[in-house]
């Protein structure tokens, strides 16, 4: 309440909160009156307080998720993918180009990706692309070629889906669906990801907050769902020395709330090749569960996102490097 | 180029440009060598040269985007939707509840909007929502009401579509389609909405930048629907004493560029009923064609964003407001 | 507290409140328990109990600033400078060059100024440059030019200091003393200003939240000198359109909580000529009490910011046309 | 150029480009003219030429800094701190409380500080704080009480200063400046800073570029103190579950453009104690030449900041796992 808040608009406040089921409890202070609520079962939202007269503030203090917190489940999901895994003690490689462009370039990159002992192979046959005159993916064309490569190669396929019709395709064809940055809040997306037998991979937003990302989550949890793996990507910025600034700190902030595994992204974290390596081992050594990391024979060539993409020997040295680092790292306890 | 860049890694450089069928311009510099690039019809993805040896930097310098931009059509667009409009003389006035609530509801605010003389009323039937367990909206049995508002009122209808079956329902019963924030990168529901005989609301996403809300737009327009308006509405920044932060320098920045017409929303930009008013003026005074405002009988009872809903006496005090300035404001000139 | 805390933690989260002579209120819930803590003076650091067993999270409820509210003096104040005010019912213009660059120059503009009818004219003697290379300036040598001005015209000269040298000098020659939005947490200099007899105008540093900027007002203040004039110029965001971007609900926000008169820079604020008049008017609609305009008799030829500067003609059309707004505009009531 | 720029505008950029004592270098492409700048010693403004008529936009390519880069000198600066240094090949620790409060507490850290091998004791005299009511620092105190620490325990003295004043008091009993974020382009205080004959800790601002910070590394080696350490302590983000976010992406940018060395501040860098650790194993991983860490003997009781500090054990199994990582991390080589 505001300082010079009478006893009635006190009285008032008190009798809106009872009005909505909850319970209200005034705290006067040394020069103010607070009003804390409780009683309510999710949140409440706060602007139900905010224009009454003589309300100088109202805050949220508790959190509105519940199937993605550690108090329902303490310890880390594990999401499993035949044989494969992510959150558990190995360290999940999520590697391959792009877009898949090709047959020929998703073999030639799916080669180095399996010889790294990676389990997993990405590679976009949707692709949102800013403009709609950019390459937009081959489509169910590229997803047939990826399910020769899980064929070939026997790794797990993560391809992205765009809209309904996408995650019905990717269900056909692939193992892991990747919704993107951009759809993170596209909640009809988010509830029919949930529907899918499919572990779900989920980006963080370009300007989400830590609890938006979650929430996310919980849509997808909401629908049956509950193999969900988060992947930091990095935000938008003031910055512009890179693509996005990755927020390595949302890798123990999650680790705090949440049961899910996280993976982190330096390639579209950063957008330039140089940087995807340091900021890959960075991901490793701040308690990430895996990496996503763009690979392609011919960067220079790549019809997106060439400027970030390693070339096959510039990932199987990352490779070695990760792994290095994965085994110095105490993994921090779960709710640490 | 670098500095310290040979005359072979230039001489790789232009091979590479001349390749790719551009022309390669060098420009020896007092200190190094810059390549230009010209030749290209669309834009060249940078990245394509960022990474070949003895590159500084790849800096892009055209846009990629044609149909929304002055070049191709110099005068400004009129949205026409019956015998309303957007981006004429007038300012367009589009104001109504965040969510359609009940039939009582509806009618009690559209009153007030109609006697304001504005022409547009919006009400939410699908909500995006952040959280799951948040009032979703009334769904079709809300879309059926505004239509009643329509039929009772004379209001043109703005209504958001959050996915394919959305906009189907949307041209079913309403007048414009509006295409929220967190979907201003949904390329398929912009495909969607550029095939379909209503105009398009489009508002800005929360962290997008200008070229990437005008090539959101071009989506739109790609697919042969011209009648896009455009709303600023707030981006996500630092600053915490608002929900978000209106920039309404967007406007002049849009007018500069587009033959769009540019609405501002208030009600969102700011989150807080108490700043709804002035940035309503200030909207209307740095050059928008309209104004979207957030109006509701009840505000304290709102199912969703109370805390900013005008009630309907501010909403009557603010449209005089507006419209005294929209009177002194003379119109800046097309591409001023 | 969390979900799973003990009595135990409870009770020790209790007695360290206690201990830190505060009263604890604890506030079961259906879910966990909260903590009021209330009894304090000021404001106390959350980070006290952070990080005790069993504690969720921390938040402040209260601001910690005093002099600058609406509690301690509920009319706004008016900032004289001899025969001119900041804050009363004129709107203020201040206006002038970024840089002044010489005798001719400053007479050209300020001649322009006082046609206008502005009483208040800027001109840097002393410019902070990002770059050690740039031009910075003339010193003591332009404070005199500035001098001459205010003898030649009757304007009041409002001027930056940079450190507290600077502020010896601009209290020889000028009025007003600027403190620029590099400074704004540069609490040596904000405390010299603090004892100086001229008022300050303290801009919004680029990336200073609501209460940052009122609490660097704050120093000023706690040293004794009241006269403060609040100036948003544009935060630092991931909008690239603009050089800054303008965040005019600051207005409205300090208006609510603060007595201090604020202005409004839209040369900064944007970095365009062609946004200048646009944000010029929307600032005065939104109720800024006054603004800061950047005018160059030959803008092409600025020794800097020179892509922002107004023309004379420019700036004669813009004054014209805010005065109109400022008549329409009803003043918003102290603390709405 | 705009699409529609006559001959004549094309003409009248490329005079005012001689006029200047540039060369012009005009660039007819597809469907505009591009008018290349050389010939600059410096960097040019680009504002001189955007409101000419024609223009379509000015873009600045070259950097205008020159000390702090690669082209002058190839191989890592190694700053010499007596028999210390940071930018060798040991990792640099800079450890200690965020305030000095007593020569007690002092002596309690600097003890676990010095028995964990680290070289290098961290603590302020002069606090700058949001608020001019907190506690700000023991001032002189302060100073003689790190002095005895340094004659106990031979740790080096990081300790920062706020002002002139501040300088010459850390000279006197301390071996490295340290110039904080909100002080980052307080270009009086970086001149100063480059007249000492100590090393200079300069913060990365809340809100700096990565051209903002390297250019005020510039300032201060424009006046001949070129024993610079850069450091990266998090950005302003609209993020808010960190104090700040950590921008691990600036080392491996600095090394690409600069030979100074880098540190990472874990601790102001997240705010919150749990993640110290994490993001100080991403720091090395990432491949600075050392941390800044928060450590005080009791947490809970800090005058500032005690949220982020680490308890002595904590710091010392932090310690371990660093070093380990650093064993693993092959430096990146310069440049790369």
């Amino acid at each position: 309440m505001k300082a010079d808040a009478t006893e009635r608009e006190i009285d008032d406040v008190l009798r809106v909160v009872k009005e909505l089921g909850f319970r209200a409890h005034p705290l006067p202070g040394a020069t103010r009156t607070a009003i804390a609520v409780t009683g309510n079962q999710g949140a409440v939202d706060p602007s139900h307080f905010e224009n009454l007269p003589g309300v100088a503030e109202s805050i949220r203090v508790t959190k509105p998720y519940k199937l993605i917190t550690l108090d329902l489940r303490p310890e880390k999901t594990v999401v499993r993918v035949g044989d494969a895994c992510v959150g558990g003690d190995e360290l999940a490689i999520i590697a391959g180009p792009c877009a898949v462009e090709s047959r020929a370039q998703a073999f030639a990159v799916a080669e180095a990706v399996r010889r790294s002992g990676a389990r997993f192979f990405r590679g976009g046959a949707f692709k949102p692309r800013t403009s709609p005159y950019a390459f937009q993916g081959l489509g169910e064309e590229g997803l047939k070629i990826l399910a020769e490569v899980r064929e070939a190669y026997g790794l797990k396929i993560v391809t992205e889906a765009l809209d309904d019709h996408g995650v019905d395709m990717v269900e056909r064809y692939a193992d892991v669906i990747q919704l993107g940055a951009r759809n993170m809040q596209n909640f009809s997306l988010l509830r029919r990801a949930g529907r899918s037998p499919l572990p779900v991979l989920l980006k963080r937003g370009l300007s989400a907050t830590l609890d938006e990302w979650l929430l996310a989550a919980e849509y997808v949890m909401s629908e049956g769902n509950y193999n969900v793996i988060l992947c930091e990507r990095g935000i938008r910025t003031f910055a512009q020395h890179t693509r996005n600034t990755l927020d390595l700190s949302a890798v123990p902030a999650v680790r705090r709330i949440s049961h899910l595994p996280v993976v982190v992204d330096p390639s579209h974290g950063t957008g330039h090749n140089y940087m995807v390596a340091p900021l890959a081992r960075a991901g490793v050594a701040v308690g990430a569960d895996g990496l996503i990391i763009e690979v392609h024979d011919q960067p220079e060539r790549a019809l997106s996102d060439g400027a970030q993409a390693l070339t096959l020997e510039q990932y199987e040295q990352l490779v070695a490097d990760v792994r290095a680092i994965h085994e110095v790292v105490t993994p921090a306890p779960v709710g640490g």
